[in-house]
């Protein structure tokens, strides 16, 4: 029942500005059939949920343009070339809310999609954070920070308030870490 | 600090067989730089928690693309035009599994990633789920059934064994309405 699909060829697709596209001609293993698939390649990436000694998370409000909407996430980002996760973490963090600190957790990774996209997300826990960085946003970025409770986002996770997959999984982990749900 | 992107124009980009590809023209209201967005476009999908009357969940292990790993995911998929996403989430249910009944709730939506896609996802529980229709998989699926007891399913979930975003998402408004979290 394991049995692996198997890779017939690929061929490279159109740069699309966020991913490079792939094309992985598949065959499975079920019915012989060979099939077409989309791959996206992109660097992995990650994000932090910055805990303040009076344990609030810091949030990032920013508009988003996939669906034209205000979401409210956790800090991250893309990896840059020659970064580890952890300080592609702690980049991103500085840049974007000027909270930084030495205190971190890698709480694990998901991938980014596995139906479409080749990489991965990388989730961090930084307690103690603190403002002691400038924020030094992208020109393609727009960011309003948030402090939130600790118990007050258990309380909106569970409810629904966060709607990015990565935020959403990155807040799971955490909760369950420290033994909230 | 409410203030929202203007859209200055739009690109049709490459059709790349999953989504349709289009580049939007952003101006940034913090700086009045304009910048390059990439979106891209499909259909919306839907996934469904279906239990058992043996308080089961139906769950889906399959091969994925993206990561080349196998995923245990919830049963669902992309919108076929003229349905309805309940219709959408019984078709996929019953296609990929056998599973079908009548006691539905929508438990909401999430947006695929609203950084780059302008689809949503919406999640659905069908109680007292049965299998009286015959799987009936797509040439590029290949799919393997399997039963989970809801109180397993909870702790797997607080454990990451899920790594699909949106069965994560799911999951979660699931575990969150029926009070198990």
């Amino acid at each position: 029942v394991e049995e692996s699909w198997k890779l017939l060829r690929s061929e490279v697709g159109p740069d699309i500005k966020l991913f490079q596209v792939r094309y992985d001609w598949m065959l499975n293993p079920r019915n012989g059939a060979e099939e077409k698939m989309v791959v996206l390649q992109g660097p992995d990436a990650s994000n932090t949920i910055a805990v303040t000694p009076n344990s609030e998370i810091v949030l990032v409000r920013q508009y988003r343009f996939g669906t034209k909407e205000f979401t409210l996430e956790l800090p991250g980002g893309l990896m840059e070339p020659g970064e580890s996760p952890r300080e592609n973490a702690a980049r991103e963090l500085a840049e974007e809310t000027g909270y930084a600190g030495s205190d971190w957790t890698y709480l694990g990774k998901v991938p980014a999609n596995p139906v479409f996209q080749d990489h991965y997300i990388h989730h961090w826990l930084l307690r103690n954070a603190q403002i002691t960085e400038n924020v030094n946003l992208d020109a393609g970025e727009a960011v309003e920070i948030v402090l939130m409770p600790v118990g007050v986002a258990k309380r909106e996770f569970l409810n629904g308030l966060f709607v990015h997959p990565h935020t959403i999984s990155a807040l799971l982990m955490f909760f369950a870490g420290e033994g909230l749900l």
